[in-house]
């Protein structure tokens, strides 16, 4: 398998997600030309918050999905960068109301939209992210891009919702935590690159592949996510380790350490989970470690890797490809990283 | 002028919005039917959440405005339906985000979204409200619904954003109050008028004059909705007076007040507005009785209504607008009961 495409070779030792995008630079330039201009479709007296929402530091995964999906050189096709605007928009928007529930202060070294607005307006301060999203959606011939988007971001919604009320709740399996991953993060990641691969003009067999692999990867990131919650450097994610176990959250390395767990000693998690008893993350790290949770989440991340590989098995040879594979290839090694503490 | 249409006559002493929309039962038992049958749309985790705020015991200004300005006789036509669900969705959607920001526990006589699941709940509630309208918006042929309404959406916002900025300041002028309700009060009403003319197939001279007509009746009513805060029934209006005072809301009765008030009463007005001393709405009612301040806000209303009806000058043969009319009518009546306490 071989990331390269022509003068836009992937550095073929990086392991991070950067690098395999850094062919999108002018791309991404773009997207970033494309949302500063969006600015003046808000009110004058909200434009100052929407544009500190659409701050340039975030990952832009999603509309790197949008772009590598869609790829056909280096040409920039006005039709994904708006594509690539309206996905991130509305995962921006999501980002604003989750900082609100989580009260989060911080969110990429600088001050959430709620700690600086307040909760009110961070709340509606959202909404108007999301309707500007849904409103780009439409300047497309047809009605297609708006529906896809407005159906994922119901699903985004309807995931965090479940994710939400079971907080604090011992009562999820591991069919509970699939469903919510899927619906919070798989949605959007699959979207991405549906739509990429759709306004590129490729045939629907590769869209329909591309969708998959969209929602396999984002199924794979959300676990290596979770993971990281436990086993990354907390300077390099920049929170605090353990904080899904301190709110309650079950993901994936709990469940696993729980089933693992002596039954004399699952009654201390649950209180932790339940908010019983204060959470002990240092603790449970260890436990992971002992009882060789790492590999079974590992494990959990390389079948859904395969998953999204195989979606694109019968697609090789088109230019997106081999782009989408290397994704996959990154995101094993960080996860693999995490196990070694590379990544601290 | 006469309401009167066949046999769907408007009670001529009647001055209730619910019996000059008598004649818009059966359009609105087919809008409870279509608004329920959203519910399978939503995830199954979520769907008695969506149940709970899509109640009946609202007053469903909005999609009566749809069908009224619509109106071909008995006709129900589908596309009126879905377009009376989608406005609708998006007001109970903004109510379930202002009740958090509110701390609001009740409303119309039951808990508020956010009291019965929890405020982080609520955010997403709303949003997935939100997505599901827009994803009924684009069942129609083109991208217009979808777009009007999602400009519409962020408007709403916009306004609700400034108003919430500005809570606890007196630095607001007529312009500003006129400018707020305009974005979150009179946006939704001339979208509602715009499109129910639009989709019963009237001319595009008419569509913008019903567009127009619902802008101004927006206006009006928002001005009546305020005063109501002052000179209301508490039982009725279901809520104590004077809440606007004591949140810091400065509204037409406010200014009008604050422009009368003697020189050196005024720092006391503003200190309550301010929050630095405890709001006394009784005091401030009393001296709006004794300033005069009813008579310049009925005034700001009928210019309104004055306005809606000039809107539809030229429209008259057609059959929504004896409709649309009378609801100028009832609102009139309505402040003018204020006033009388006919509304106590």
């Amino acid at each position: 398998m071989t990331a390269s495409t022509g003068n836009h070779a992937v550095p073929p030792g990086s392991h991070d997600f950067a690098a395999v995008f850094a062919m999108l630079k002018p791309h991404m330039a773009a997207l970033d030309v494309f949302m500063h201009a969006q600015l003046s479709a808000f009110e004058p007296e909200i434009r100052a918050m929407a544009d500190y929402c659409i701050d340039t530091s975030g990952k832009r995964i999603r509309p790197a999905l949008v772009f590598t999906s869609g790829w056909r050189g280096e040409v920039i096709s006005p039709d994904l960068v708006r594509i690539a605007g309206v996905v991130e928009l509305v995962h921006l928007a999501s980002l604003v109301h989750d900082d609100i529930m989580d009260e989060a202060e911080v969110r990429r070294s600088r001050r959430t939209a709620t700690r600086e607005y307040g909760a009110t307006a961070a709340v509606l301060l959202g909404d108007a992210l999301f309707s500007h999203a849904l409103n780009l959606a439409t300047q497309f011939p047809t009605t297609e891009v708006c529906q896809e988007v407005s159906d994922s971001m119901r699903k985004v919604c309807a995931g965090e919702i479940i994710q939400t009320l079971r907080r604090g709740s011992t009562n999820i399996s591991r069919a509970d935590y699939d469903r919510i991953i899927d619906l919070k993060t798989a949605e959007l990641f699959r979207v991405s690159c549906h739509l990429g691969g759709r306004f590129s003009g490729y045939s629907p067999e590769y869209v329909a592949a591309a969708g998959k692999f969209g929602r396999h990867l984002g199924i794979a990131y959300q676990i290596y996510d979770d993971l990281a919650d436990f086993f990354g450097d907390e300077k390099r994610i920049g929170k605090t380790l353990g904080t899904d176990l301190a709110s309650g959250k079950i993901t994936l390395p709990l469940l696993a350490l729980a089933d693992r767990l002596p039954e004399v000693e699952q009654a201390g998690l649950i209180e932790e989970i339940t908010g019983r008893r204060p959470p002990q993350p240092v603790l449970r790290i260890q436990q992971m470690n002992t009882l060789g949770v790492f590999a079974v989440v590992e494990a959990a991340v390389e079948q859904e890797l395969r998953a999204a590989e195989a979606a694109l098995a019968s697609h090789g040879e088109l230019p997106p490809v081999p782009l989408l594979l290397r994704l996959c290839e990154v995101l094993r090694h960080q996860v693999a990283g995490l196990r070694k503490g590379d990544d601290r």
